[in-house]
């Protein structure tokens, strides 16, 4: 690929406000539900802005995520890291190869692993977390850093009915790769977990093959793999005043983390999904579950997807609505009108040893504060929910993502610096 | 997704002659490896046909391939599962539903899974093949079908290295689902295994996020994870008379399997690359084991990508392209003139435990004879070619593809009754 010729391919977009607004050379809007809206690979996001990208970012199609385990103890060494991934990251969110301005000798491994050469940014964002370990780990403050955990940055707490694998949970640090090509996420993560050779290395990775969330009331609600459009009532980007309140941290949130402003937490949790089981349930009991319609969308108390849900109307046998059905318990006017920011995508890792899908969803959430605005959730959704029947969260991790980088600084820097 | 609404946005294409031309309402040829070359959602390959789909199909993007073991003993269960089959992929290739015009019960469970209900077509083809096993298995003819095995369906023969993962190899079915869209292919494999059950079992299963092979002279050659051109010199759909040599069986091939006239042979081999191994290798190693350079894929003896290589050019060392060069080893010219049909996939199966990517090539060859168009080549590859260093085949498969479906057959019918 000459740069020229790349180039002339990509529509970078301004995203310096935050709001990275997507829009293809042809005007589509990015995440794919239908053939309406197709992808648009000449789209690319800023890298640099007041947030990171990756989170109001209308959700791609494809997800490889990466949690890394930081093997170095020094701090120099740390820094470095995430100085050279954000080189990295500023260039390939561009669509260039990594060290382009810097041809590698001919007896050198080349800079950029080259599977990404001549494919377009694809609307590529990466969006990179502080693990709570990498603050304090066995009560040993590995990088000076203790000082600034932030308040509700620690190991999430154990919900009723967690089955957590540690081989698949937790991390020092995090990257959340997008992009509509998957070849262009995994090389992301690829080159980056790459460069971090020898100062961290890959703990586990999820790849996502197609997203479960409209962050955008530009896209469609697409389906999650129990058959049902989900996220119709997922806080969007537009909602600007929400996304202030429910997902970007504020100056003043936590005194010892004031490096956060303008940061959010991910949480990230691996839920499988028993597939063969809810194929054999009947349509009635997955509404009923659901507390929709499969088909529409539609709130079992009437209307269309986007139709208010109403808890109080009443059928012949109770409410319209069960008392368990998912839409009731994860609703904003059952959580104290707490609204999500979610990113999930489905995921299938093939078939286990009985021949099942080993699928589901992998959860991701922005929020401002865990301990207000998911835990009492999760609680009450892995306590009451119906439809736990049919899940098993077998990873979880909780990681504070930064503000935006500003031209000439690295991920995180005013945590390390200010 | 009502019927109307779903049709309208379909364009069907005719590929009654085996060859599917790929063709959206926006004209674009599919699988894309560029900017130029968007993926479109709307196209369909026609199901029925002298030969099956998704083998001299433009390569779409994505992969599930799954293995099944059958369960049962008794041949007419078989036959009700291809029975069955056979209609769930007519209505999936054309994007509907299963069982579209027979609407479920409310207090039955849906007949199709839902989670692609609203997404086009996405260019899907479903490929079926019958490996050895079905035929004879412990040396039990299982389901009358003994006589009937093609001469040369038995399991591959050991090559040098093969250092092959049992649960990740051979099988008594398989089916390739290949789509533009992955939750479009990762539906079909989940309602296929789902109409499976009490029949037949996912025995393993592959997912493949690149196609690393063109199919067509229409499609760009897409990059493989080490980051090079791949598949440069790979059999074309368009080269008629070739794919008639080395891609159809043919009446007479073989006088015991006479039902396979029209088909082929799927050989699919599980390649690891030893991805971090390779990025520490210097580009000039690299192009030397590849013979091609990186940047353009143009044969080491000079020229552009589809200048015919020369093997005899010598520089100042020896041969420009080096006697261990895979393009060299693989190369028609020194494999007595043998072209192959490859349409392999890229993969990722995320980490191992020393954080090691999980990564490689799903090779996938359609071939006429696998002892005249496979297994020379493979072994000739598998000892001298110097690019062995860097893989591992960890899994393997041989299957029968019957020949196309005309309307009113299912999968195989002339196995089973002829």
């Amino acid at each position: 690929m000459s740069e020229g010729s790349s180039l002339s391919r990509r529509h970078l977009l301004a995203g310096a406000g935050g709001l990275a607004v997507a829009a293809g050379a042809s005007g589509f809007g990015m995440g794919r539900a239908s053939a309406d809206d197709p992808p648009s690979g000449a789209a690319a996001f800023a890298f640099h802005g007041k947030h990171q990208a990756g989170i109001t970012t209308p959700a791609q199609d494809r997800l490889h995520f990466a949690a890394f385990d930081v093997t170095t103890d020094s701090r120099e060494d740390l820094v470095a890291l995430l100085r050279e991934w954000t080189d990295a990251a500023a260039a390939m969110t561009r669509g260039k190869p990594i060290g382009a301005g810097d041809p590698t000798p001919y007896d050198a491994p080349p800079t950029d692993t080259g599977e990404a050469l001549g494919l377009p940014p694809s609307g590529l964002t990466l969006t990179f977390g502080f693990g709570p370990t990498l603050f304090e780990k066995d009560a040993v403050d590995r990088f000076g850093l203790s000082g600034r955990r932030p308040h509700g940055l620690r190991r999430l707490p154990h919900f009723p009915a967690d089955n957590l694998d540690p081989t698949r949970s937790d991390g020092d640090l995090c990257v959340q790769a997008c992009a509509d090509d998957p070849q262009v996420a995994v090389h992301a993560i690829r080159n980056l977990a790459r460069i971090a050779f020898g100062t961290a290395a890959v703990r586990w990775a999820q790849l996502g093959f197609g997203r479960t969330s409209s962050t955008s009331t530009s896209q469609a609600t697409p389906r999650n793999l129990f058959g049902f459009k989900d996220g119709t009532a997922n806080l969007k980007a537009e909602q600007q005043k929400l996304v202030q309140k429910f997902v970007w941290a504020q100056p003043g949130d936590d005194p010892r983390a004031e490096w956060m402003a303008g940061g959010s937490y991910l949480v990230a949790r691996r839920i499988n999904m028993r597939i063969e089981t809810w194929d054999r349930t009947s349509l009635r009991e997955q509404e009923h579950l659901v507390g929709r319609d499969r088909q529409h969308g539609a709130p079992l108390s009437g209307g269309e997807e986007f139709t208010p849900p109403d808890f109080e109307v009443r059928g012949s046998d109770g409410p319209l609505i069960p008392l368990d059905a998912h839409v009731r318990l994860a609703h904003p006017g059952q959580n104290d009108g707490v609204q999500i920011l979610r990113r999930g995508y489905n995921f299938t890792d093939g078939s286990d040893a009985l021949g099942r899908l080993d699928a589901g969803l992998f959860f991701i959430a922005f929020v401002r504060d865990v301990d207000q605005h998911y835990v009492p959730m999760q609680m009450r959704l892995s306590a009451r929910d119906g439809l736990m029947e049919y899940l098993q969260h077998t990873g979880s991790g909780l990681f504070a993502v930064p503000p935006g980088i500003r031209p000439g600084e690295y991920v995180g820097q005013r945590l390390f610096e200010s």
